[in-house]
């Protein structure tokens, strides 16, 4: 319980606490954490000897905070918690709650590496029947190897910045052209935030997750389907990904996930050891996708095949190193049910089977049209917390 | 000509000039520039106002001086060469020379994202030919596409930093397992660097190259096959890339390069409006790389069908934004001759047909194994100018 009004019993109470970068009118950028409908001011909260975090919550990133690791993200956490919940320190806390509606929220840390995963068993599988019909859906490694690639990490950018409908090469019967993408798309993700980084020829061992990564975005990697059908062989994707990648402005920590894990499906044929997570745990996240404010899709993150932790395993098994700040996202999240996939690519079934969108029918993203993808976990004591959400609106090509 | 001893006629003369970062004993790091067998003190020229770079020479990276655009590369460069040629300045300056053996030589820039293409016709045609036999060789989009991914900024690391046998997955006819790679290879790659930044959604176009681009450094692009070749489908290398990648310390500057441009091989079919450049021009750089000393291939830059104008307006067609640091490599680079491919892979046929290396027949790299790949361009008047080596040595797997 807190004494924030209008906190408790919201999706923001004193349970969740996500962290942001926000500006104030002319103030410096600065970090803060979400509360009901306020942003506690933390930079002011570590002037103020309120909270002691060795000055990092000065700064305009989380970077530096989510370097000093696991051990100070719980106990600033729980400091947090006491101000917010304890009458006693509201006079000194109340002046540094700021309301949400009056700041700008900012890229909340400086990325560092960009890595996307496929780890959606649905997901893959309708992707290979839609792009390769009449060959198995799942590749001969699907199931081994965790599948990712590297994005580009530069336009990476918060929810609400405009996304430009990029321009690339496509192919057509009569051979190659260039032109705005006419089959631009969204793909719903859950994104890991890596704190504490690990050098060069270690590896993380899988049971290590929770010592490296500090928490959780939701991410939309747009993805222009025309030009990445026609460039992504032999090498992967690129020009379809990486004209932006958009994430949600609060990184909710892991410490606010702990009663959303939940046992991961059984994973057959067995993996590798170096994959072999005790317990195997999944999230149960609930993601929900609105394209111009109608709920189209539900992807469940809680079914995903492969988990965060075996996806950190398998990015350093071979020495690479991690960064403060590198983010590794899940791959599109799909259930089973048509009413529960993460892009329009399988909503539409790769364009050919539309659906009603404001009374229209509709297969790909239109100029103009607001994607936004919002998610809800289990809390304690049978609450619900909410992640926050990444938006975008696709301005026309230039 | 200099005054500096033994500099002139060194391929490091005057002409050359590439611009490192080094630290001599407890010193701070500091930018500096070779010229000869010595490291000229930039950060100390601009603290005596020898040198007027806005600050940005007193950074222990280059990338703040990289981000002041041409103008200031170009001005900075002529002053160097003043303060170098001219015996006035003699007295004022040879303090600031370091003797090379004297300084330990540190990544130049701060990486942010990195992208590899794959931009040499034999390279891709030699790879489809051992990797899809039987399938013609360059796939449909090669001559269209200047097909590229991108690869890990985090682990770009400076020549003469060892390099830790990777452990990964690899296919077996048991099925996969998991361990030490047993094909780990090279590629021999140039590399460009990005000095001044572009918007997102902006286009750089195919003509303002110099605008954006710094210079160039030496790149090997160490590569596991065997991990890569489980991996990479649908998504792309990973892991069989991104345990490491060398560069080069010295990073040669466009200036430098100024009589190396070439006309690059003609384009059939025609490339898309947006990659026309005028005029198409190439690099004449002569790679040579070393396996344990002895000079094994000799490959020519000259000859890549895409340039890194082409390289450059191809990332940023749909919008990615450019940032300081960034790094783009060629990809291998391979001539139409057995001994002018950039990687072992080709050398050896997909380790089909071993060479004699030490006396002993290899095919990939063993423990202990050094490479080194050193190139050399034309400078003016038939001199001839060296880019700065990139080196390494295995090490055994963890």
């Amino acid at each position: 319980m807190t004494w924030v009004d209008g906190a408790n019993g919201s999706p923001y109470g004193v349970t969740n606490l996500p962290y942001g970068v926000f500006r104030r009118g002319t103030d410096a950028a600065r970090i803060g954490v979400r509360v009901g409908d306020f942003v506690l001011d933390l930079a002011g909260a570590e002037a103020a000897d309120l909270v002691l975090a060795a000055g990092a919550l000065g700064r305009p990133t989380l970077n530096d905070f989510m370097a000093l690791g696991r051990p100070q993200w719980t106990s600033v956490r729980q400091r947090i918690i006491e101000l917010l919940s304890d009458e006693a320190h509201r006079s000194a806390v109340e002046p540094l709650l700021v309301p949400l509606h009056e700041v700008e929220l900012l890229l909340p840390f400086e990325v560092a590496d960009y890595v996307d995963f496929y780890s959606s068993e649905q997901h893959a599988s309708n992707v290979g029947q839609i792009f390769r019909p009449g060959q198995p859906a799942l590749l001969p490694n699907w199931k081994h190897v965790p599948i990712g690639y590297h994005g580009r990490a530069g336009t990476v950018v918060v929810s609400g910045t405009p996304v430009t409908r990029p321009t690339g090469q496509r192919a057509t019967p009569q051979g190659p052209t260039t032109g705005p993408s006419v089959r631009l798309d969204i793909e719903a993700e859950v994104g890991f935030v890596v704190g504490v980084p690990s050098a060069i020829g270690d590896r993380v061992a899988v049971d290590d997750f929770a010592d490296h990564v500090f928490g959780v975005v939701l991410v939309n990697d747009w993805s222009a389907r025309d030009i990445q059908a026609w460039e992504y062989q032999p090498l992967g994707p690129f020009l379809g990904k990486s004209f932006a990648t958009s994430v949600s402005a609060w990184v909710t920590p892991l410490d606010a996930l702990a009663d959303a894990f939940v046992p991961a499906p059984d994973q057959d044929p067995p993996v590798q050891e170096y994959l072999h997570d005790t317990p195997h745990l999944g999230l149960d996240l609930r993601l929900a996708v609105e394209w111009n404010g109608e709920r189209v899709a539900e992807p469940p993150f809680a079914g995903m095949y492969w988990t965060p932790a075996q996806q950190l395993a398998h990015l350093t098994v071979n020495g690479a190193s991690l960064r403060t700040g590198d983010l590794y996202a899940s791959g599109t999240v799909s259930g089973a049910e048509r009413g529960q996939v993460g892009s329009f690519l399988e909503l539409t079934w790769g364009g050919t089977e539309p659906v009603k969108v404001g009374g229209a029918e509709r297969t790909f993203l239109e100029d103009g049209d607001t994607v936004t993808i919002s998610a809800t976990a289990p809390g304690p004591d049978g609450t619900t917390i909410a992640l926050g959400e990444v938006t975008g609106t696709v301005r026309p090509a230039r």
